[in-house]
Order: C-alpha cells, then structure tokens, then sequence
C-alpha cells in the first residue's frame, strides 16, 4: 500500500502529491477510469462523455488535469476520469503506478477500469471491436513477466469475465459496433514483435510471418497491442475491475500497414469509446 | 531495408510517408539527431540549438513536423533533428523504427544519434550528467531482449567507445557540468522494476532495495532509465554511431522521490543538452 500519513506521497508523471493537491476532493467521487494510448484521444473521451452525461458548462473547458507535465494527460469528467498512458507496457505501468496510488489516496471505492484503444486484428473485418478475454504474451501465456530486483516475477492477466460479457451486451444495444470477445496479445514492439515486415530491422519472411499470425489465431487471438497483459496484471493484483477493449485498425492477414483514411479511423477509434460510454450511462442509470 | 520505389512507406506514427511527403528534401542534410522522452523538452532543445547555431527566424517559428499527430513531436534546426519518443523501450523502439526509415528514404549519410534523458543516479550526486559505457539489463547484462515471431533473439549494446570520449572531453570545456562514463541499466518499470518501496505495489524491504541497488553500483552501474538498451541495440543493428547522456535526478541510495524544487530540475535536465550542443558546435566547426 501506498505512502500515507505525514510523508508527502509525489505522483511525479502527473505532476500531482498529496501535501501539494486536496486529492479526495479531487478525485474522490471517481467510480470510472478509461485510459488510453493516445492523449488527444482521451480528451475527446472526456468531451464525448461530458455530452453523454449531460454535464454543466462547456466541453472546451474541460481542463487537462495534468497540463504542467506532458507526460500523461488526465480530464475528469463527474464520475468519469480520462487518462492517457503512451505507448507500451512500461508506459502504461508508470501510469498505473500514480493512479492507483491517486484512487487510493482519494478514497475511491468500487472503480471500474476500461482500456480504450487500437489493435491490429488477425481474422477480423477492420472496424471490429475486441473485448479482451485473456491477455495473452507473445507466447500466448496468459501471464506478464514482471523484473523485481533482478528476478522474474510472473502474474495472472486474467480480466473480470462479467464485465466482458455486460459490454458485449451492451455492443448489441448500439447500431454499427461489431464486437466480438476474444484473446488479445501484447507485445512489447510494433514491428518484429508483431511480425510486421515493414520495420527499419526485418530478418523473416511473409511466410514466416503468416505462419505466426496463424498460430495466435489459433490460440484465440483475434488482435495484437501493446499494454493489455501489465494493464490486466496490475488492475488484478490490486483487486480493481478492469476490461480491455480495443478496435482492430486493420487485418494482419491483409497486410502490415495502416493506409486505411484518416476520417475512417477516426470513426474506428471511437467504437470503443462509444461502447464504454453505453456501458457507463447503463451503470448510472442514464439510459431512457 | 524498407519498402522502397513504388509502395509508398507510410510512416504511422510520424504521420509521414513517401508518397505525401517529399523526405529527402525535408530531412536530406540531417547529420544529428537527438532524441528524448518528453515533447516539451525535445522542443525546448531545439530552440536552444536555434540560438546555438545561430539559425535566421524567431525560435517560437520551430514547428512540431508531427503536429497531426500526439505520438511523437519531431523539430528541425539546420542539421540537426530533435525528436521525442516517450517513455519506455516499446514506445522508443517504434519511433526507432520510423526514425531510421526516414533516414533511409530521405538519403541521409553518417548521422550521429544521441538519447537525452533523465535517470535515477546511484551513488552520485544529483545533477551528474552519465554517458553510458555499457547498457545493461535488470541482470546487468549489455544485451537487448527483443521478441521476433515468439522467439527471443538477444541482441548487443554497445555503444561507440569513441564518441563517449568525445562527449567526455566535451564536458571538460563546459562550466558546472558534472561528468562521467559509467553504465547504464535499462529497465521496463519505473517502480518495482528499477526496486522503488514507493508504487502501488511493492513486496521488497529497504534492505532487499539496497541489496540489489549495491549489486547495480558492483557491475559499475551509475544511473538508471527506461530505453537505453533497445535504443544501443537498434542504432548497432543499423550501423548508426549512438550516445546515450543522461542527467541523474536523485541519488536512489537517498531515496525513491523526486522531490527536488522544479528550477533546479529543469537546469538538470539542460545539462545534456548543453553537452550534446557543445559537441555539435564542435564537429561543425562553430567554436572560436
């Protein structure tokens, strides 16, 4: 558990401490977290949730929380907070670190985490939804490796099952998001570790790549990222709720780059936005 | 090698590509690049090297090359290119990627590449500036782990012996800059993975910290950071001369928090900068 008491606790990536902000007047009605890669992406989660809840005043006014530091960019939004987290899981591990320790220290009680963010899909029409089952590595092991002190530590990545299937539920209550449940695999590149032949560095052939492609397939993966197993292992490890829920940009099977329009995956990367929103609005009561 | 001739390379991340962009006329006359996890820093080092190199219009004029998209910012100052990557090996190595194809498709020849960072020290002084001899893993080893198809293919990370000599001798002509070569460890976590008591989550004891932090200090290890194993690896891969100069914050004997006045941080983390700008001028025969 986190540093309390007299001991200023410093939430240094988020330019945040709890000598220095009133945290559980801050944060201390939370009882949702979406975070994702990108930070203008999770301002327009922000602006897009303020419309949905039907909140006072205007979205332009909708301030990042941690607009000192540009490390990560946090809009909260009534009981919604919006969180980027870069690229990669210790990206996205730094993140997680300060938050948790943020819900702690603001007394949040029954928070739910969503990932919102891109995949590359294997097997799916471009547009799908993935809601994670299992986060998988790139040996398809349900696990993270976690280095402490120079040991291999290896933790579950297993998600909140009810939760995947209430936002399944909730897909086919929206027009236009095709979503499925399945496996998701995080690796810790983009191009080797993903078997993308167009890197600056590319020691293997299509047909090696394909046969990999196949192999996760197989083993249920239906798109690739690069934060969902620390993402479950940590939400896991501290008793917190937690969903993965990504759209695939394109089929890995089809190709390696994203050439798709600019407009379209616009439209793509607010699917899951779009799901979780629903999701939040049923929670709250919100829905007619 | 990547994609060349008639398939354009788009190059995502950047939000560049070979056939919407004419590279070797942007980039063709790059001869150093410096590259560092914050944004706002990477900028802030391109407008200090306008003023060193004495370059025409208003340092406010330097625009973002990467404005269309929040993944990296990329600045240009005459020969030299400042760019950001984030925090952490996945999220530098997929700007690496991009980065060296641009290189690639815009002609450049006998570019020098440098990472500027900040780092935990341990041992030292605060504000020491370290040039990394050897990157090292959380077991002290100078080699990269990368995953290529779900097989694990380590990879060197030396570094050029040469140019840290360089750079050192540079630091010798500057006032207050505090200087050594020592090794560097690269981990994948800023918390547990780097023996911090201060994260969300933490099942070591201060003397297991200090254990490990004293068998970092044997293997001549004198700071600690996120990228500089896969950012040594992938630039020796490429044939691509490479520095890694990194500022320490704190000493981790000391302590875990950064909670040094935000002045005295910002002039630490000028002090690469400093260094790296001194060696440009240098090498472009800019010094009286």
């Amino acid at each position: 558990s986190p540093q309390t008491g007299a001991v200023q606790d410093i939430l240094y990536h988020f330019n945040l401490g709890t000598k220095t902000h009133n945290l559980p007047a801050m944060f201390g009605d939370i009882k949702f977290v979406c975070v994702g890669g990108s930070a203008n992406r999770m301002r327009a989660f922000a602006q897009f949730m303020h419309q949905e809840l039907g909140q006072p005043g205007h979205v332009d006014d909708i301030r990042d929380i941690c607009e000192e530091t540009d490390r990560y960019s946090m809009f909260k939004v009534g009981p919604v907070l919006s969180v980027s987290h870069g690229m990669g899981a210790p990206s996205i591990s730094i993140m997680l670190h300060e938050l948790i320790k943020l819900l702690y220290h603001s007394r949040c009680r029954d928070v739910i985490l969503f990932r919102i963010g891109t995949s590359g899909g294997i097997g799916l029409a471009p547009g799908t939804v993935v809601i994670t089952d299992k986060a998988v590595d790139s040996f398809f092991r349900p696990q993270f490796e976690q280095v402490v002190l120079g040991k291999v530590i290896v933790r579950s990545t297993e998600l909140d099952e009810g939760l995947s299937k209430e936002l399944l539920q909730c897909s086919t209550e929206l027009p236009d998001i095709p979503t499925v449940i399945a496996n998701t695999m995080c690796t810790h590149d983009f191009y080797e570790g993903q078997g993308r032949l167009d890197g600056a560095l590319c020691s293997f052939s299509t047909e090696e790549k394909l046969e990999y492609l196949r192999k996760a397939h197989e083993a249920g993966v239906r798109n690739i990222e690069m934060e969902s197993t620390v993402f479950a292992a940590m939400c896991r490890m501290c008793n917190l709720k937690a969903a993965v829920i990504c759209v695939t940009l394109l089929n890995r099977f089809e190709g390696d780059q994203i050439s798709t329009h600019h407009d379209v995956l616009v439209e793509y990367q607010q699917r899951p936005q779009g799901l979780v929103a629903h999701f939040i609005k049923k929670r709250l009561g919100l829905m007619a």
